[in-house]
């Protein structure tokens, strides 16, 4: 397999380049304390060295040996600690976090790079300290002063973990029916009793305390979603001296035993009359939940992005080693390997074409990523209608960035195993763990059927089609704003189409739903998928603009990289944009197909 | 997990509604003798008993087990070699086979079907049989009577197995470049020296002997395929008296650790003046391959199905089982499961999308199959006209079969685990395995890329169109014959729109070719899946015709499946025929954007 080389041209392409991120940190007080382009730099560079030393070199190992359970301990696989030690000795953990508590208040466009360097590497690995970041934000946002002096720094700290308990056995993605039971006690804190499943992270060997944050109901909630709170449960109480106090009963029962990402530990875990923190108000657990969310589901999203940048990565290379056949216009061309028996399986159209597949719909990936990662940091930074306006777009489009980077990061590590023919089935190559690995990106934190009606049913038709607008209102002004460069056109008109369908097709569906909400739910994994087209086809055409413009303004050393971009924006455009046709047809295609039929008919 | 019933309704269905096979079978004298419907409807059902009672309850443990090897002994699964003799002594390791030596001499049609339910249950432990049965063809087509007496009366009655050896590890895919050696010995057998990899079946210990056809290069043969000839190499000698004689030096180095069909041995196989028997004529054993490849091939596309109907039929009953949320209608049209805390996940349009589309697709697929191994039938039985159209009907959509059923058969193995949720992930439930298993099927017996440039290089534009005009002649005959059938339009108008486009689609790209030879590879695999969906389109139809008719004459028991059908065969028209669209759009976009880039830029 090849090494893991951090695509750092292309992030800094993207950050200051397409998207003048250091523009923006300069204009936001609260950023440009913390953030200039030296500075951040300096981050990616200092993570690629972790990323490409420290992880790559555990991850195959990982996958083999996995976690182990015995007697309610989890022992990682071997070079887990002592990676996680380098890895918050290098201050790492608190990358994101909020500059009061000891965190570095990076941006979010900075530590989505971060997570898909970590996750290129290393996804089992990486989820111990994701996930940890993410139950940092819910934390940050709602818990107490008290309860942030206590465990937040000492999270940022790297010195304890966390992980999200919310899904229980029997319920699954439908959180308001959880049975786990807060009790209020005298001292204000809570008895937590219950169970929980698929916590990731759960237990470990990493961290000496862990800090479970816990969605339970109060005797008395009222049913559904809006009886749940949130809670803190650490593993061990802490005592007034910051010093470890008692076991808090909170234990693993079991782990489970995966398809992919072994190394990663998913817990059964019980709470037995568990000590626990309330987080925010009582029965508003949810919405404390909600402000991680969007910030968890982009990096879920960025999970299945990484895996098949690795997996392109490692196809690349086995590509041009691997000889065999001859290239089809060997007779009219002449051979183009003449020395050797066969050419390098690069002559074969095919090959090209999961080839690009990949590079265009992972580079399109990354740079969407990057722009809905640049709207959380506009709301999470900015003020007015540039916070509003953030805000609305990173809340419309997360569910795209989870549904839709995550689909295609699987479907592009199962076209990098295709590559390698059957040396990608065995697993010493390791291209068959990158497809175990990122198929659970489509499953957990919210199945993508979830994502879907998150962004058709909620955001779309919820604000009936004003979230909507203000991102095509953004295009729109883009494509003016081309409208002379000529250059530009072969971009600009598939683009213009891609949005006008998909206005309208927003248009029929919201009408539609007037008279039968289930047209929603039946076209919704296609509505996403179209809007995901066309947003990659908008990032992919200032891309192509940049490109275009740096070629036309010099010929020096990067002519090389701009000229490949140019080239795959143009085979995005032509190859992959054309996929919203077949989903629009469908999509349109109405419910009656779906619900005609009776379930004893199936 | 669902414990897996045998489709034995729907394979009736096709056998003798919708394809007539009955008629076919009584019509041609060479079948006559062998089958008849009662024979096959007790073969069918014998079958399932096998495939739901011994196979089904190995596969998990199968899987979590595996093979092992040690100091060249390989060891199947607990279970397997009981399992192995039942089948053998339950006489259907002769099923396919000629009856001058021992077969049963039973049509393709019968095969194919019990081939899906072997897979459905193991998809590991029908390998050996399969590929036994595969080389069983070569060797009852190309071999000499003295050597089809000594081994294939055995390999038909279950006491030895076979492997076939082609690939070698330089090689890959193409043979014309393989090193092994064939040296001429004084009493007309060959010495065999060199090693081939990813050979199933090569070693284990389910038989006593195993027959190994390998390929091999005499000294003086000509480079590339024509210099390649067969052999027939066994791991013992066989004595005048039929006993095991001295070992023949074929030894497995290794077998392979691969991401799923865990239970089936793949092997390093090492030959060391082993003693070989020629095969066929010297320097022209890719042909005798090909004999066997169209009933392969097939046969690995009906594995993608299997693996598809296992999948989905426990997708089904969890679905039903699972309570999570509530319908989208419920405020308006009630709740439909008040007395418990939530509805089925059937309520929810994208399980149902999920669930549809594999049920459309896995029906669409078996019947597809069925109409293709009767082209194989007439190939092999029938005489003169109907001879010929059925050879060039098979040749041509034998690609399809393994390619087509293959790619679909991935992705609905990957549906039914995304209905599971994050119980899908888990290896306990089986899903998962599904989805490892059915994954080798799209890489083996020929990438699906190879597939698709047999489909559209070999034989479409091989035969400039020929053999493509026998599949649009026969679909647009059929066409005609609904013209006043008013009921079947809402089938026949897309079907005929789909043929039109796919003519129109061969004429483009035929033509462009002239000028480029790589706009053939480059299209190739969207090329692949355009006549997919059109030849799906074509079984759908016939399948709607048959079911509306039925529903038509009578009300009786049948009413629920043929309601079924229709409401099936309406899915995939209305959701499904569309994905052509973007295929098309595709594949003529032209190779340009795959070629005009640099290997260096990618």
């Amino acid at each position: 397999m090849a090494e893991y080389k951090v695509p750092l041209k292309e992030m800094s392409f993207l950050l200051y380049e397409v998207f003048k991120a250091d523009d923006m940190w300069q204009k936001l007080p609260k950023l440009a304390e913390q953030v200039d382009k030296e500075t951040a730099q300096a981050i990616l560079q200092e993570c690629a060295k972790i990323a490409e030393q420290e992880l790559d070199p555990i991850a195959r190992q990982g996958d083999e040996i996995g976690v182990s359970f015995k007697d309610g301990v989890v022992t990682t696989a071997p070079g887990y600690k002592e990676a996680f030690n380098t890895y918050a000795e290098g201050g790492w953990t608190a990358l994101g976090g909020d500059v009061n508590y000891g965190g570095m208040g990076m941006p979010k466009m900075l530590t989505a790079m971060h997570e898909e360097m970590l996750c290129s590497a290393d996804i089992s690995f990486a989820l111990y300290p994701v996930l940890t970041a993410g139950a940092a934000l819910s934390l940050a946002k709602h818990g107490s002063d008290e309860l942030k002096e206590r465990y937040l720094t000492r999270m940022y700290a790297g010195d304890w973990s966390a992980s999200m308990c919310l899904t229980e056995s029997h319920s699954g993605s439908d959180l308001g029916i959880i049975r786990t039971k807060a009790i209020p006690q005298d001292d204000g804190s809570y008895s937590i009793t219950g169970n929980k499943i698929f916590i990731t992270g759960g237990e470990h060997d990493l961290t000496e305390n862990i800090v479970h944050l816990v969605l339970a109901k109060l005797p008395d909630a009222p049913a559904g979603p809006r009886g749940i709170s949130l809670f803190l449960v650490p593993k061990f109480n802490v005592n007034d001296d910051e010093t470890l106090g008692e076991y808090n009963n909170v234990s693993c029962g079991s782990i489970e035993h995966k398809m992919g990402i072994h190394a990663s530990a998913t817990c059964v875990m019980n709470f037995d009359d568990s000590k626990g923190f309330l987080i925010g108000e009582l029965n508003k657990g949810l919405a404390c939940m909600f402000t991680m969310m969007n910030f968890e589901r982009i990096g879920v999203g960025i999970q299945g992005l990484s895996a098949a940048v690795r997996s392109y990565q490692n196809a690349l290379e086995y590509a041009k080693d691997r000889l065999q056949g001859r290239a089809l216009d060997s007779k009219t061309n002449g051979v183009k390997n003449p020395d050797q028996e066969a050419d390098s399986i690069m002559v074969h159209g095919d090959v090209r074409r999961m080839l690009l597949n990949m590079k265009a719909l992972n580079e399109g990936s990354r740079a969407l990523s990057s722009y809905i990662s640049m709207q959380l940091d506009y709301a999470t930074y900015a003020e007015g209608e540039e916070q509003v306006k953030g805000e609305t777009l990173a809340a419309l489009m997360t569910p795209i960035a989870k549904a839709f980077f995550t689909d295609l990061g699987f479907e592009n590590t199962v076209a990098g195993q295709q590559v390698f023919g059957g040396h990608g089935y065995i697993r010493e190559w390791g291209q068959e763990q990158l497809v175990r690995d990122a198929r659970i990106t489509q499953i957990y934190e919210g199945t993508n059927g979830i994502q879907a009606m998150d962004l058709l049913m909620r955001k779309v038709a919820g604000s009936k089609g004003a979230m909507l607008k203000v991102f095509t209102d953004e295009v729109n002004t883009f494509i003016e704003s081309c409208s002379h460069d000529q250059a530009m056109s072969e971009f600009i008109t598939p683009l213009a189409a891609a949005v006008t369908d998909l206005t309208e097709l927003t248009t029929d569906l919201l009408s539609k739903s007037q008279d039968d909400i289930n047209e929603l739910g039946a076209s919704a994994n296609d509505y996403l998928h179209v809007f995901g087209y066309t947003a990659m086809a908008f990032v992919w055409a200032k891309m192509a603009q940049v490109s275009l413009s740096q070629q036309q303004n010099n010929g020096e050393s990067g002519e090389d990289f701009y000229q490949s971009k140019v080239h795959t924006a143009r085979y995005f455009f032509t190859r992959l944009l054309p996929r919203r046709l077949s989903l629009i047809a469908s999509a349109k295609s109405g419910c009656e197909c779906l619900f005609a039929i009776d379930d004893e008919l199936f």
